[in-house]
């Protein structure tokens, strides 16, 4: 059977969760690289939500959006070392946390980011709207100073073992240190917690990723920035 | 041990979401009305996102956002019939279907109409923006026509058996009736699941809530609108 096949695009946050993931885990996955803002019609017909992830394996199954693949790849893959805990309270906070990364931050922060700075790249004639842009980075002091501070206390995100919420957040802040949209320096429990991160085997398909006529940051790929 | 408490107010549709499984699967909690809008330090301390649902139980332990309570739940409760079904492609369509209601209608539509109709008229002074009730009320159009597609071949959303995804909506939409904000008519598929929906048990704790100055709209409390 061969592996199942990940639609993506490069700078994803949440399909950079799914390849963590799939890295951490030892799950095959092929890489398509899909561009959903363009609305074509047949990536519309398998996600109307004009969204990726998308999971396709053999045959008709596709698995669509991202709380679906990843509870997919938590659920079908063995492992001693599970991301979601088995405590209850662990498993609370993890969730909370991963909530506030997939949707809180994405939200207020990254999702406007990448639209700007990224997908108008993509649709010619557009640029970006440096209003949008002042509030965004406003939003990410926000959030950023709270995860320093819980980072100050913590060893990972949401305690003392690494779980999905460390790799939802720390896939939205790799796509913004490719834009060179992280002030490092103004956090740097966040950046501490983010070198320990990016020094795991897992992360290094992530730091090889390159977009076209846009080069990383000077720090993207930099283990010691 | 007594039952623990679930910090809500009476619209959120999260909230709403909550108190169906809860109903639907005898899982007994206490109702504390709590204004997150308001961002009053005590409920900031108990969550710095400022959202409800929490669920407190005894002792220190505080179950926050609506990811972590829907799951505690769904984990934490013995029944026959799981609201998040076991069978590998329903569970992927169920999340799919989930994050829809949660997280894309709630952003495009339920945050924006909620906002404007029912959190400002808490907040004295504010009138609710007529611009941005337009563009949610041309978001929900789209929305509730894709979920009028899908149940013109399906029995329930995900599908031929009741999940957490019919909660999650029905959760939303119940919202948008109080504040007299369903088409009914235009969703004519989407109407008639809701009848279904809303003649189950599980539905009557919402149907009898009611908003001191704002009464709900004709429909709300009616199972055949």
């Amino acid at each position: 059977m061969s592996a199942p096949t990940l639609l993506h695009y490069v700078l994803d946050p949440y399909s950079r969760l799914i390849r963590l993931m799939c890295a951490e885990y030892g799950f095959d996955v092929e890489l398509k690289d899909v561009k959903p803002w363009r609305r074509e019609e047949e990536f519309l017909a398998i996600n109307p939500a004009a969204e990726t992830p998308v999971l396709q394996a053999e045959g008709k199954l596709a698995i669509v959006g991202i709380s679906a693949v990843m509870m997919f790849i938590e659920e079908n893959t063995e492992t001693g070392l599970p991301l979601l805990p088995r405590n209850v309270v662990e498993r609370a906070e993890t969730r909370r946390l991963l909530d506030w990364a997939l949707f809180k931050f994405s939200d207020d922060v990254s999702r406007y980011i990448l639209e700007e700075k990224f997908v108008k790249n993509d649709m010619k004639g557009q640029t970006p709207d440096t209003n949008v842009l002042r509030v965004a980075r406003l939003n990410r002091a926000e959030h950023l100073g709270y995860f320093d501070y819980l980072l100050s206390a913590r060893k990972w995100l949401a305690g003392e073992d690494l779980t999905l919420a460390d790799f939802a957040l720390a896939a939205q802040i790799s796509s913004l240190d490719y834009l060179s949209e992280m002030p490092w320096d103004d956090f740097p429990e966040v950046k501490e917690w983010y070198q320990r991160l990016k020094s795991r085997p897992a992360f290094r398909t992530l730091l090889t990723d390159r977009v076209l006529g846009m080069p990383a940051s000077k720090t993207y790929a930099d283990l010691d920035f």
